[in-house]
C-alpha cells in the first residue's frame, strides 16, 4: 500500500486529490471519446421491441461511472491511436458489462444497484435475463462491424471466462472451505477478464504490437483484482449511502471474499461456528451483520483486503513503467488510486 | 395442408413415411458430420468449473433432435461444400440453441425439457442463466476461430433477434388483444431466426453466392415458423408423453398462440370471458385446461393452426426449387414433412 502510494505520489505529482477527482481526470482527458460512446451506447441499444432499451436504459444511464470503456479509450491513447475505432469498442465493453450487470443482479437477487432500484426488481427477472442477452449479442454485432478477429478473439475469451467465474462464485458461495486461491480465481474471473480485455482492445486498436498490448492487459487484469478486493473490503465497511448498494449484501449472500476468508483463518473455533452458521446454514439473523463486522474489524481484515489490493495496484502501475509519461500514462495511474482511495 | 402434402409426396416419391423417418434420414445423409459436431460439443463445452460441462451436458446430452445443426450440414452439403468449416458452425448453432433453451426455461419457470427434468428444476435457475452465457460466449470463440465475418454477423444478429422476439413474448403475454402480427413476430425472433440463420452459414462456407444463401435461409425461416406454428397447435393436443414437454403449459402461462388467437376470434362473448380470465388474469383453476381444449377443438383451432403452418411449409420447399434435385434437397424437403407430420 505505501509503496503504491509512494509510486502514485510521485505519478501524480505529489498530491493526492480525492478519489473522484482521478476519475474526473480520466473522464477529461478521453472526453469526446467517451460523449461518443455514451451517445452509440444509446443508439445501438434501440430496438422496436420497446422495453428492451427501456430496461437497458435503466441500467445503462444509472449513472454508471464508465470505468471499463474509459480504460479502453485512455489505453487507445496512452499508445497513440488517432482512429475512432476505439469509441465503438469502447461501447462493446460496455454493453458486456451491462449484460452482466442483469444477470448478476438476477442470480444475486440484489434489489439496489448505483443506489437506485435494480432492473431485476423494477421490471422482474425475466425481462432482465433476456435483455442482458439481447445486450451480449448486440455488443457482438459491434465487434463484427469493426471487423477486427483478435479483438473479437479477446472480447469473446473474456465473456467465457466472466461467466465461469461467475459459476465458480456461485459453487463457492456458502462454503467456508473455500480457498484464497478459488476466490482469487472467481475475482479474475468475474472482474479481471473484463478489465483485462478492455485495455488489450484499447493497445490493439493502434496496432503497435504485441508488447504494448500484454502490458496493458497486465495493467488492466491487475487492476481489475484491486477493483474487487476493495469492492469486498467495502461490503463490510461502507456506509450504504456510499457504496450505493445494500451493505452487507455479501454476508447475506453467503458469498465468500477475501475479508471472510482473513476473520475465519484468524478466528478461533468459536469465530469459525460463527461464520459456518451464517455463511454455510440458513440460520442468519438481522443482527448477525453486526457481529460479522466486529470479526472482520478484530482482524483488520478490511484494511488487510485494502493492503492486498495495493498490491495488486503497484503491479498495474509497474506495467504502465514502459510507456512514455505524459496525461494518459497519468490518467491510467490515477485510476489505480481511484480504486483504492474509494476504500478510505 | 394438402398442397404442402402433394409437394412432399412428389419431392419424396409419393410415399409418406412417418415424421421420425424424415429426421433419421436427414441424420444418415450427414451422419459423419453430426457425429464430428457432437464430439466437437462435448469437447468445446468444456471448463475447469466442473459445474459448467455438467449443467452443459444435461440439456446438450438430453437427447435433442440437434435439428439446427442437421440444418447447417445439410445446407453446406446442398451447396456443394466438400470441407470441414461447416461442423464447427453447426456446433455454434446448437450451442447459440442451447443457451437460449436454458434461459427459456428459466424465464418460463418450465421444470420439463425434452421429457427429463429440466436444467433448471435439477441445478436451479442461477447457474441455467450463467451456464447459457458461458455457452454463448463459447458460441462465439469458435466463430472466432472459423474466421469469417459475415457467418459472424449473421449469428450476431439472430442471437439479437431471438432476445427481441423472447422479450416481445414476454409483453404479449397474458395481453388477449395480441394480434396475430405480434405473435408472427414473436415466431420469427424467438424460433425462425435462428433456424434461418443456421441455413444461411451452411451456404455461405460453400460460398456460392448471394443466391443461394438467400434461397437457404428463406428456407430455413419458413421452415422455423411452421415448427413453431406445430410446436404452439401440439400444446393444445398431445398427450404428454408425445410432447416431451408439460402439456398446456402455454395455456398456464397465459402465452398468446395461434391456437388461443384462432379460439378468441371466433368464439362469442362467453368464450372470450373465459380467455381473459384464466390467460389474463390469476383466476386460472386445474379444470380450466380441459375447457380451453374444448373450445380449442369447437374451432378446429389446432387443425387451422397446422394447416396455417402447412402454407409456411409450402414456402420452405418452393425456396429449394432452384437446387439440383438429389439426396440433399430430398433430406430438407424431408424436414419439412417432419415438422408438419409431427403434429399427426
Amino acid at each position: 500500500m505505501a509503496v503504491a502510494r509512494a509510486k502514485l505520489a510521485e505519478a501524480t505529482g505529489g498530491e493526492h486529490d480525492g478519489a473522484e477527482d482521478a476519475l474526473r481526470r480520466l473522464t477529461r482527458l478521453v472526453s469526446s471519446d467517451i460523449e461518443a460512446c455514451n451517445r452509440l451506447i444509446v443508439e445501438r441499444m434501440h430496438s422496436p421491441v420497446a422495453l428492451i432499451p427501456q430496461l437497458a436504459a435503466h441500467i445503462v444511464a444509472a449513472g454508471g461511472k464508465r470505468l471499463r470503456p474509459l480504460l479502453t479509450l485512455a489505453a487507445a491513447r496512452l499508445c497513440g491511436y488517432t482512429g475512432r475505432r476505439h469509441v465503438a469498442l469502447a461501447a462493446c465493453v460496455e454493453f458486456i458489462h451491462t449484460a452482466t450487470l442483469l444477470h448478476d443482479d438476477v442470480v444475486d437477487e440484489s434489489t439496489l444497484r448505483r443506489g437506485r432500484a435494480s432492473a431485476n426488481a423494477l421490471f422482474g427477472n425475466k425481462p432482465s435475463v433476456l435483455v442482458g442477452d439481447f445486450l451480449f449479442a448486440r455488443a457482438f454485432q459491434l465487434m463484427v462491424e469493426d471487423g477486427n478477429l483478435e479483438v473479437l478473439a479477446v472480447l469473446s475469451a473474456a465473456s467465457a471466462t466472466i461467466a465461469e467465474g461467475e459459476v465458480l462464485q456461485l459453487i463457492t458461495q456458502n462454503d467456508t472451505a473455500t480457498t484464497e486461491a478459488q476466490y482469487l480465481e472467481v475475482v479474475e474471473g468475474k472482474t479481471a477478464a473484463l478489465f483485462a480485455a478492455a485495455t488489450r482492445v484499447g493497445a490493439l486498436v493502434a496496432d503497435r504490437g504485441r508488447g504494448e498490448a500484454d502490458a496493458l492487459e497486465a495493467y488492466g487484469r491487475n487492476l481489475g483484482i484491486a477493483f474487487q478486493l476493495v469492492d469486498d473490503a467495502l461490503d463490510y465497511a461502507a456506509e450504504q449511502e456510499q457504496l450505493g448498494k445494500t451493505v452487507g449484501d455479501d454476508f447475506r449472500e453467503g458469498k465468500i471474499t477475501l475479508p471472510v476468508l482473513i476473520a475465519f483463518q484468524e478466528g478461533g473455533e468459536a469465530e469459525r461456528a460463527f461464520w459456518r452458521r451464517t455463511l454455510e446454514g440458513r440460520g442468519q439473523q438481522d443482527e448477525d451483520l453486526a457481529e460479522a463486522q466486529r470479526l472482520i474489524a478484530r482482524h483488520r481484515a478490511v484494511e488487510r483486503t485494502v493492503e492486498r489490493a495495493g498490491r495488486y495496484g503497484d503491479a498495474a502501475l509497474a506495467a504502465l513503467s514502459g510507456f512514455e509519461r505524459g496525461e494518459a500514462r497519468a490518467a491510467l495511474e490515477d485510476v489505480v488510486r481511484f480504486c483504492i482511495e474509494r476504500a478510505r
